[in-house]
């Protein structure tokens, strides 16, 4: 069994090299080589924990994963996130790994799902891109879009605190990513290709009004019941419903609230790993409006584990 | 976060000193206390593995727990069962304790688990207690009760592999554990004031005819679906079924056979808790067959890992 600290995976170009891997998993959500089984919760004051597991048929490892966001943290000095991830052997049960990377590679596989999902479905000429939050997720998404997209981008971000946007603009800009910094969400709206909103919001923060055909929007923040960053008019108003697995998004995911209230038809949905492999068109025209709704998947888990695996092994060759 | 290695758990005296902790988690399961989800399955070929979690309410940690039998091991020179343990703060999420203890706690808790049923449902004057299988659990089932009894204990052994149990009552006597080898089951369960089953078995391999009344069975071994230790009838026979938690228990513990077949009433089956808190009676006379159907709880894996932390902790004082 190895143990493998946070200060192991920090340095290794995970967002890059787990791409493949990620798309892969997706895939193999929807295309029957995956056990996914339902996501474990424990509920706790301001706080919850999510217990991931999976396994994809062939792979050496399965994986289990705890994560937890504690919201007061902050208001003791603490990251709300915290995680760690089990590598087991898939022939013997054996633990391969224990990656104490409290809650990094969450965050890293998160942004690299995003970003992936970003690309696929944002126009072939789109560049601008919005970015809506200021937090860890939207650190994350900007370098996985920088690292990942074969063009350049152009960001703009904005989020309710001002400051902390400024701060994420200065710290980003010393590892040369360029973000400009929106003073009004509609201005961020009108200008961007595509928008990817990563906040905890609990109440729409983008309404339809302010969405130009062709926009593609990723929504990461909603993965519990509650939260919700898109006005449901707008979910009932795009073209193509994207989905990292159906359940998960129709149930508490950014789509959740629009098909609890009867506005949208489950099978007008399509699942993200149906356009990756050509199963399924992504967007079909520059005019329509496509929203990719990401909850998290136990297989993004094993992809970045499997990678981190991988690289640290190759290291050591 | 602190790494806890199998062999700093092997040397401390778990099996005396989890009882309270454990009786407790047998009653938080049942009283409101526990959060305790439906357990997590992955399956393999000729393998599976579960992942248990959960909380009680007031405890400073939660517990996940992956444990693991993967069945072609031992052709292997590999040992079936593996685990590892994560301990988090209730309270922020850090991870505070990884227990690489490769199935040993759950061995524990379980021996312990099954221990307490025992003591508790059968006869005042209980002083045989016949052990079927060889196996590990038997082995630890010798030794919780040896530790935990208050009175002398005289213990028979059968097994399908005589050979095996011969073994095991060599290894067991350097621990000045003294076990009859019984030559026939039957033989064993006229002799028997309680019967602890620890085997895999798929089909019953103890039968109603055989058993006096008067006599507590604890059956350890079903623990998934299509596992059965006990004739059906010999269960529908009991005066007396007490079940660690119903919904597992009659979903794929010893009882669900009886269940699926309709021969016991679920109304007039107990949960051991509700015995341990004196909510319920346990044993109602001298002539009453009891039956414990042990299925396992998380609550137990949250039980012996605080206790594994706090004697840990007090020996560094």
């Amino acid at each position: 069994m190895r143990f493998i600290a946070r200060e192991e995976i920090e340095p290794l170009p995970l967002l890059r090299e787990s791409v493949a891997a990620i798309r892969d998993a997706y895939v193999a959500a929807i295309d029957g080589r995956a056990q996914l089984p339902p996501v474990g919760y424990l509920g706790f004051p301001n706080a919850d924990c999510h217990v991931k597991f999976g396994h994809i048929a062939g792979d050496p490892i399965f994986v289990v994963k705890l994560s937890s966001g504690f919201y007061d943290n902050p208001a003791r000095g603490l990251p709300s996130n915290n995680g760690i991830v089990i590598a087991a052997s898939a022939h013997t049960g054996e633990i391969v790994a224990v990656l104490d990377d409290r809650g990094l590679l969450t965050q890293l596989r998160t942004a690299v799902g995003g970003a992936i999902a970003t690309l696929a479905l944002a126009r072939q000429d789109a560049r601008v891109i919005g970015i809506v939050g200021s937090g860890i997720q939207a650190r994350q998404h900007l370098r996985a879009l920088t690292a990942i997209s074969d063009k350049p981008l152009e960001f703009h971000a904005w989020g309710r605190n001002l400051a902390r946007v400024e701060e994420m603009a200065i710290d980003l800009s010393r590892e040369n990513i360029v973000v400009a910094i929106a003073q009004d969400i509609r201005q961020l709206c009108a200008k961007a290709d595509a928008i990817v909103t990563t906040t905890p919001a609990s109440s729409p923060v983008i309404f339809s009004d302010w969405i130009r055909p062709g926009t593609h929007i990723t929504a990461i923040g909603a993965d519990s019941p509650g939260k919700q960053e898109l006005e449901s008019a707008l979910v009932a108003r795009a073209d193509r419903l994207v989905m990292d697995l159906a359940h998960q998004c129709l149930d508490h995911g950014e789509f959740s609230a629009a098909h609890r209230q009867g506005l949208i038809d489950p099978g007008r949905c399509v699942e993200l790993g149906a356009i990756l492999s050509n199963r399924e068109l992504g967007r079909r025209s520059n005019v329509e409006i496509t929203i990719a709704d990401l909850t998290g998947l136990a297989v993004q888990d094993i992809a970045i584990t499997r990678t981190v695996l991988d690289l640290l092994h190759n290291a050591e060759q």
